[in-house]
């Protein structure tokens, strides 16, 4: 390893004190405009990054996680992945819910910062360049979990295979004699939305199959999203025979909208869920669904951290760990008339 | 508030240096017995508690919380409520799952004393005595969330009115006209779990009936606890018409049995379970349970958690916050014949 750049000699080339570099690697307000830029450009040059002091090291070193559904067992699964990864190695975990992005951005930061985080995991919640840039330059490492967009290849990310699930999902539908097919995604903007959706598509080209129109919505993951999306399809002329629910919560509310439309599941009609909660299997008809290995992707993430942590480099930076299609009750070929 | 005891005038006292008290204060090991002694008799007497360092309250402060069941919807609804009064107060939330009690005891306490965390609240998860003791003297404040055992009136406790639960669905199954009600507990050892038991025996009595034998079990609060504990009752030769299960995954797995048995829900068997967990709506039949507020439990522990950070006292050490019986479609008269 080449040797690292002092805080020192960064102070001696741009004629500064010590503390002064200090202030401007620690965003304080009170260094004049220049010095600050003339710091900052030689702490880039020169690829400064803080070094972690030994007793951090020890008892009492920290971790952070930043999850976006916090609410959900979706993201219960994950945590106690990171958590079992976390404790194994003797840190512990700080556990901050996204209130807000701006809550995000600038108060996380500080408190990350102070508390002498070595790194952070972050769920389905993507930083700014800003605030990436500046954890760079304190040498506190990230690793996303289901980045909302498709990270930079820079930054390391675990995720599951979306577009293979979503693919199986709607290859069993089809498989089935389904024909015309509805989809529920998560937030469109979500990278795992867009990578379900193009797994549905490609499985409707592989079997020479036009994607029907009007049965794509979006939803938010949780059950009135997917109450309000099925609504919306099955109240259409010609309804779906089946819809891919994109979240097992979605598909909940899916199976409240077919009770209120007076519709069978699955005879009358079939849904597919996506994650493999535990209350799957206990819902009437038991739910096929796409599973995600959550726990085993907190655990990764919180595998790759310590890596990144201890200053080594990665096989890959983007890891996508394999889902698997459950079949249980929730599915069954369409009514022939 | 009467002034406070510093470190330095029980150094005076015991005649030793301010570092010698630190170090008993600390648990290091490198005191002469009798020393250590003297200088933990004066701490005692004068009731001496460790004063937090100004720069712990700001940016970077942390709290702990400890929790048994990570695993479940139901440890994630507490999660939920610690974390929005964390966040809001500024305050990172240290999140442990307890893996075995020997890592809790020793290992954890070394981290949290380690990493300065203000106060610490502990979920289905009592210290011993000694690690009470210790925290106390650091002067780091817990508060418990349905303690194990009756937590001693001296430490600050959180949980839901387990008792009136247990009776509120008990007299319900009675007013359907139930005789034979099953009874599934959780841990035998919990306090919440004998409160509900009381609960249902109390009901018993106030309708004059008899408490039914043979059909009392214990769970683990899983799925699993649940199918087990009512495959048992099921095979019984007069077995119940209904069953309390203690939990909404008890019931799930209650579910589960009834399936196995060939017994409808709730024509056949009635269920009521606990804690009105997100999927309790979404099952088949939807489940009739009796409603925890887990969210505002776990909210209510952080705000007493932060008064006593504070130095605040209570206006009560242990609060219960009310539970309520939700009935849905899992519960109808027994068959007639």
């Amino acid at each position: 390893m080449p040797a690292r750049t002092t805080i020192a000699e960064i102070a001696r080339s741009a004629d500064v004190s010590v503390s002064t570099v200090s202030k401007v690697l620690n965003g304080h307000s009170d260094v004049a405009e220049d010095t600050r830029r003339r710091v900052q450009r030689l702490l880039d040059e020169r690829g400064y990054r803080k070094r972690r002091a030994a007793h951090h090291r020890g008892h009492g070193a920290l971790v952070d996680l930043v999850i976006n559904n916090l609410d959900s067992a979706w993201g219960l699964e994950i945590l106690t992945g990171v958590e079992e990864v976390a404790e194994s190695a003797g840190l512990g975990l700080v556990v901050s819910a996204v209130h807000s992005r701006a809550a995000l951005t600038r108060r996380w930061l500080d408190s990350l910062l102070a508390r002498g985080s070595q790194g952070a995991i972050l769920v389905l919640s993507d930083l700014d360049p800003g605030t990436r840039e500046q954890l760079r330059r304190h040498g506190t490492p990230i690793v996303v979990i289901d980045g909302v967009s498709q990270p930079p290849p820079d930054v390391a990310s675990v995720g599951a295979t979306n577009f293979a699930g979503g693919y199986a999902a709607t290859e069993h539908l089809i498989g089935l004699g389904h024909r015309r097919i509805g989809v529920i995604g998560g937030p469109e903007q979500l990278a795992c939305t867009r990578a379900r959706l193009a797994g549905y598509r490609a499985a409707h080209e592989a079997a020479g199959l036009p994607i029907p129109r009007g049965v794509l919505r979006y939803g938010n993951f949780y059950h009135d999203g997917g109450l309000r999306a099925a609504q919306s399809m099955l109240e259409l002329d010609e309804p779906p025979t089946a819809i891919f629910a994109g979240s097992d919560m979605h598909a909940m509310g899916v199976y409240e909208a077919a009770r209120q439309f007076g519709r069978h599941v699955p005879s009358e009609l079939s849904v597919v869920g996506f994650d493999d909660l535990n209350f799957a299997s206990w819902t009437a008809p038991a739910l096929t669904t796409v599973r995600q290995p959550l726990h085993e992707m907190g655990a990764t993430a919180a595998r790759t951290l310590l890596r990144l942590i201890g200053g080594e480099s990665l096989d890959s930076a983007s890891l996508e760990l394999a889902t698997s299609l459950v079949v249980r009750d929730s599915t069954a070929p369409p009514e022939s008339d």
